[in-house]
C-alpha cells in the first residue's frame, strides 16, 4: 500500500474541513499568542475520541463523550492557556463553550467536541471566548489547519501538524492532523490533545476501533504510565467527502485505513517527543526480539521515560548501565544474560552492551555519535520476536526550567 | 517506651564494633576521596540483608547473599567508585573482596558482607583493594564509623550516619548506622547502602523480619519504584554485647527493637531525601486517611516521584494542578472529590485544594512557604484512616548537571 505524506499538510487538507486559531487573551500573559482554535466540517462527520486514564478529568472530556454518544460530530472548539480542570464552574464552562461554537457556526451544540489545555486549578475566564467567537468562526479557512495547530499550543515550541494520502476503492482518501503536547520528558505531566480529519468514510464504531489501533503504537509510546494528564483527549472525525465505500467492518480497506492513521500518528507523536518540554534531544528507544508484544513496550517505555537515560543522553554520556538498570526494573520478562544494548545516530551505530555485560567501546565514537540531534537506543533481547518503539527527549536544565516555574 | 538519638551516633556506637574508611583509589579521578570501607565486630554477629529487586544485580549481591544464607556475619567491606555490576568478571572479584577482608581481619571469608556502588558495566580495579587492604584492617577504630559512612559515597554531598539507644530488659541497647545514596529524585537511580549494626541479642531470623518492617516505612518510602538500583543492600548485624534475652518471636522485646530500628532507618532515609542529587529542598509527601495503607503508601510515593511536582517545589511554585494529577494517575483507589491538599513549612500552612477542587489563597504567602527547604505536601483523602509519609527532594539544574556527565 502506497500511503504519502502530503507537503504543508495538516488537520484541514482533507475535503470538507475548514479550521483558525486566535488570541482570545485567555492567558493574560500571553496575549500576543494564538489561544482558540476553532475546527469545522461542512456535515456532519462520523466521529470518536480516546481520552486520559487519569481519575482526575477535566469537565471537557464529560462533554465531549456525551457529545460523541450518537458517534457524531461537526466541529472542534479548544483552548490553551487554562485546563479548565479542578473547577466548580468547569462543566458550566465546557458547555458553554460547545453552546457558543455551535451557534457561531449554526450547528447542533451536541456535535462539537471541546477541549482545554494549560493551567488546573485556575477557573476559566469564558469572557475572552464569548468575546472572541464570531471573530474566529469567521476566520475559519480551508487552509487555516495551521492556526489552529498554533491557537492549541502551551509550552511547544513548534507546531506540530501533518497530513497522509492514499487510494481506497480508486478514492483518493486524506487523513490530517494537528497535535499539542510538549511536557512529554515524563508524560504524566503535559496534555496531550489531538485532533484528526479525514474524509474517508468510516464508521464511528470502525474509526473508534482504528483509532486505538493507532493510538497504541503511536502516541502511548511517547508516554511512561499512558494516557496520564487530565485533559489528553485525541479525536477524530471523518466526513465520507472521499467518495470511499463506507468502512464498517474489520476488512482490507479497515486495515489500509489503519496504516495510512498510523503513520499519520506516528509522525505527530514523534514530532511531540522531539518538541519535549526543554528538550535537545530526540530519542526512540527501539526493543527487539521481545519474548512479547507487552514486554517490548513496557522496555522501550521504562527505557525511554528513565531520567537518568534521559540525563545520560543530554550529557552524552554512552552509559550502558543506565540502560540495563532501566530494563532490569522494568517488571518485564528479560532474560538479562541476553540483552545487548547499542546507540545509534547519523554517526553510525556503536556497541555498548553484549550478553548483558558492558563492553569496552571507543568513547571517543560514542560521543560523536551522541551528540547528534535524533538518537536512537536499541535493545535487543534475543529471546523471541517482538518488537516496540517509544519516543522521548532528553531531560535538560530548560526542562527544570520551564517546569519549577509554570504557572508565570 | 524511650528511643534517643545519640550525638554524633554513627554505625560504631553500639558496643563491640570497629570501622575506617581509606582513599584507594578506586575511580581514579578521584584519587583523594575515601573509596573503600571496613564494618567489623570482635565476634560474630547474627545477620541479615535485603537487596534491590531489580533484575539487573551486582554479583556482590550474590556473594552476600550466600554468606548470609547461615545468618552469621562478622564484617562488611564496601566500596565506591565501581558498582561491579555487569562485569563477567564481577563474582569472582566480589568474592576476592570478601576474601581479602577476612585475611587482614582473620576471620572466615563466609563471615563476610560484600556491597560495591558507582558506575556499571566497567571491570572492578581489584589491585587498589588488595594494595590497600591491610591499611584498612589496621586503621579500624571504635569511632571509626564516620569515616566508613564517608568511603560509601558517591554523589552523596553529606555521610548519613545516626545511632538510637533505648533500655531492653534493663540493659542499655544501641543501634547505629550509615547510609549513602544521592540519586533520590527517581530512585530506580542510585544505589543504596545501609550497614547497621547493633549490640541488641536477636536472632537472624528476628533481624530479617524487624529489617524487612523498618525498612517498608523508611528506605522503601524515599523510592518510586521500590528497590530499583543494581545494588541496593540493606544489611544489619547484631553481636548481643548489650546483654538482652536474644529476641527469638515476635514479643515486646521484638516490638521495641523494630520501633527502635525504623525510627533509626526513617532518620537515615530522611537524610537520603535531602541530599538528593541537585537537590535543594527536603520534600515530604503525607498522605492522610486513606481507604488502605497501600493506597496511602502508593499516593505518597507517586506524588513525591511526580518530575512536575519536584520541579514545582524547586521554583516554589504552589500548584495544585500537579499534586492532583500525580494522585490521579498513582493507580490508587481515591474518590477524587474528596481530596483536599495543603502545603506546609516553617512559614505555616496554606490550603490549595478542597474537595478536588482549586481554591483561591494568597500567592505571596504560598510563595513563602515554599521557598523553605524543607517542604510538606499534606494530601487529606477523607475517606478512611490509613496514612503514609514519603520524602523526597525538588529537581533541579544541578541534578541535570550531575546526571548528564556521571561517569567523567
Amino acid at each position: 500500500m502506497d500511503i504519502k505524506f502530503i507537503e504543508n499538510g495538516s488537520v484541514t487538507s482533507p475535503q470538507g474541513f475548514k479550521a483558525g486559531g486566535v488570541c482570545a487573551s485567555i492567558k493574560p500573559s500571553n496575549t500576543a499568542k494564538r489561544d482558540l482554535a476553532l475546527i469545522y466540517c461542512e456535515k456532519p462527520c462520523s466521529a470518536a475520541a480516546i481520552f486520559t486514564k487519569n481519575l482526575v478529568k477535566t469537565d471537557a472530556i464529560a462533554v465531549t463523550r456525551k457529545h460523541l454518544e450518537n458517534g457524531v460530530a461537526q466541529a472542534v472548539i479548544a483552548n490553551s492557556g487554562n485546563a479548565n480542570a479542578c473547577n466548580a464552574d468547569g462543566l458550566e464552562k465546557a458547555e458553554r463553550m460547545c453552546a457558543l461554537a455551535a451557534d457561531a457556526l449554526n450547528i447542533d451544540e451536541n456535535d462539537v467536541i471541546v477541549a482545554s489545555t494549560g493551567v488546573i486549578g485556575q477557573p476559566l475566564p469564558i469572557e475572552p471566548i464569548e468575546n472572541n467567537i464570531n471573530r474566529l468562526a469567521g476566520s475559519i479557512t480551508a487552509d487555516g489547519g495551521t492556526n489552529a495547530a498554533e491557537a492549541i499550543m502551551t509550552t511547544d515550541t513548534v507546531k506540530k501538524e501533518a497530513a497522509v494520502t492514499f487510494e481506497l476503492d480508486g478514492k483518493t482518501v486524506t487523513i490530517g492532523g494537528i497535535a499539542k503536547g510538549s511536557g512529554m520528558i515524563h508524560i504524566n505531566m503535559g496534555t496531550m490533545l489531538s485532533f484528526i480529519a479525514t474524509d474517508a468514510s468510516v464508521s464511528s464504531e470502525m474509526l473508534k476501533s482504528a483509532l486505538l489501533e493507532a493510538a497504541d503504537v503511536s502516541y502511548n509510546m511517547v508516554t511512561v504510565d499512558g494516557d496520564t494528564s487530565t485533559n489528553d483527549t485525541l479525536a477524530i472525525m471523518a466526513n465520507g467527502l472521499a467518495g470511499n465505500a463506507e468502512i464498517t467492518e474489520k476488512n482490507d480497506s479497515y486495515k489500509a485505513f489503519v496504516a495510512a492513521l498510523t503513520l499519520l500518528c506516528k509522525d505527530l507523536a514523534k514530532r511531540l517527543a522531539a518538541d519535549g518540554e526543554g528538550a535537545g534531544k530526540f530519542i526512540i528507544c527501539s526493543v527487539n526480539n521481545a519474548k512479547t508484544e507487552k514486554d517490548a513496550k513496557g522496555i522501550a517505555k521504562t527505557v525511554i521515560g528513565s531520567s537518568l537515560v534521559k540525563a545520560a543522553m543530554f550529557g552524552a554520556d554512552a552509559n550502558c548501565g543506565r540502560i540495563l538498570c532501566a530494563v532490569g526494573y522494568s517488571g518485564m520478562d528479560v532474560d538479562v544474560k541476553k540483552i545487548d544494548v547499542y546507540y545509534k545516530s547519523a554517526k553510525g551505530p556503536i556497541l555498548v552492551c553484549k550478553n548483558g555485560l558492558g563492553v569496552q567501546f571507543s568513547e571517543e565514537l560514542a560521543k560523536e555519535i551522541l551528540l547528534e540531534n535524533e538518537i536512537e537506543i536499541t535493545v535487543e533481547l534475543n529471546d523471541g520476536e517482538a518488537c516496540a518503539e517509544a519516543y522521548g527527549c532528553d531531560l535538560t536544565y530548560e526542562y527544570v526550567r520551564i517546569n519549577g516555574d509554570y504557572r508565570t
